[in-house]
């Protein structure tokens, strides 16, 4: 339907409870319905195939995020849609993976951190303002905004259909989906008729 | 094109300078000829980018080997083969990544010990029967052939080439391949014709 089309990497960053993963698996649903093919990189499936016995160093979460970057750029470049939703915290590893992969669509996850805290998916940060947990982004080590990222949603305000109507759109119009979920084709067609 | 055809993830084993890294390049151009996309896990660019760190040990030769493993998974149930030319020499772990991918095919790359001391492609084999490498598969280190491989290729006696024609028609018997590189629906056509 869509073969024409390429794929991309879509890379999610944003603080612990930001609400990444909730995107990510929003946004793969819908492009399953729209015909095409894609892979979500989550954490803990990252953390048990890909880097078990990586802690959270800044060598190792650096190690973390280049592995995963590139398992994306395989998929990615053979057409296969790889969403990551890794935390990854510095902007200098994110800006690496996207130098290797091209095809990458980084999208900020902006949500406040008292938002964060208040949603607190898993209870970590309860445990890392505790200072049972070491080197918890956001609380006692550091996040890093992207400044050139491809889209921001602001996930303390907005729903998160509202936040993937966004994302549609702005994958629209950099070309990796049709528009309105039609394959190109089909609006050529459309056209002549 | 062969759109229709499902991909697989093309496993070769064998020994050390058996000829599996020859092998992969050669199915992947025949791949790649056949309009299907295709990516090859070698040793080489798996120890960059997905396992630095890990050693030779039974438990990090199978954890590197399930890592190439969940990679070539999420390729080709999206599509693309994955071949991968990892020596994984052991039987148990060769069978679970069997089992997790399903569209698997085996190819025992088998060829004497002898001759692949006589190729010692990297020089490698010299230095463990002297000793100074440790834990080196076909000298100081077990390897496992398969009992239930789709296929063997004998590259102690053939020729390349001779070994990727036993391939192409192995996976097109497996019905992963179009027959003769001739797509299904052209085949279809043909006979109604």
């Amino acid at each position: 339907m869509s073969e024409s089309l390429k794929a991309a990497t879509i890379w999610f960053t944003g603080l612990p409870s930001s609400g990444k993963s909730t995107l990510a698996v929003l946004l793969e649903n819908e492009l399953k319905k729209r015909g095409r093919t894609v892979e979500v990189l989550d954490g803990d499936v990252v953390r048990t195939n890909l880097s078990k016995g990586l802690g959270f160093s800044k060598e190792d979460r650096d190690t973390n995020i280049k592995r995963i970057g590139f398992v994306c750029h395989l998929l990615s470049r053979n057409g296969t849609f790889a969403v990551s939703a890794a935390i990854s915290p510095y902007k200098e590893i994110r800006d690496d993976v996207r130098d290797m992969i091209g095809d990458f669509v980084e999208i900020f996850v902006d949500c406040p951190l008292d938002e964060c805290i208040k949603r607190d998916v898993k209870g970590l940060y309860k445990k890392a303002i505790a200072g049972e947990i070491q080197g918890f982004t956001g609380i006692s080590d550091p996040y890093e905004p992207p400044t050139d990222a491809e889209l921001i949603v602001k996930t303390g305000e907005e729903e998160p259909q509202e936040s993937l109507r966004k994302i549609l759109a702005r994958l629209e119009e950099l070309g990796y989906l049709a528009k309105n979920g039609v394959a190109e084709t089909s609006e050529a067609e459309m056209a002549s008729a």
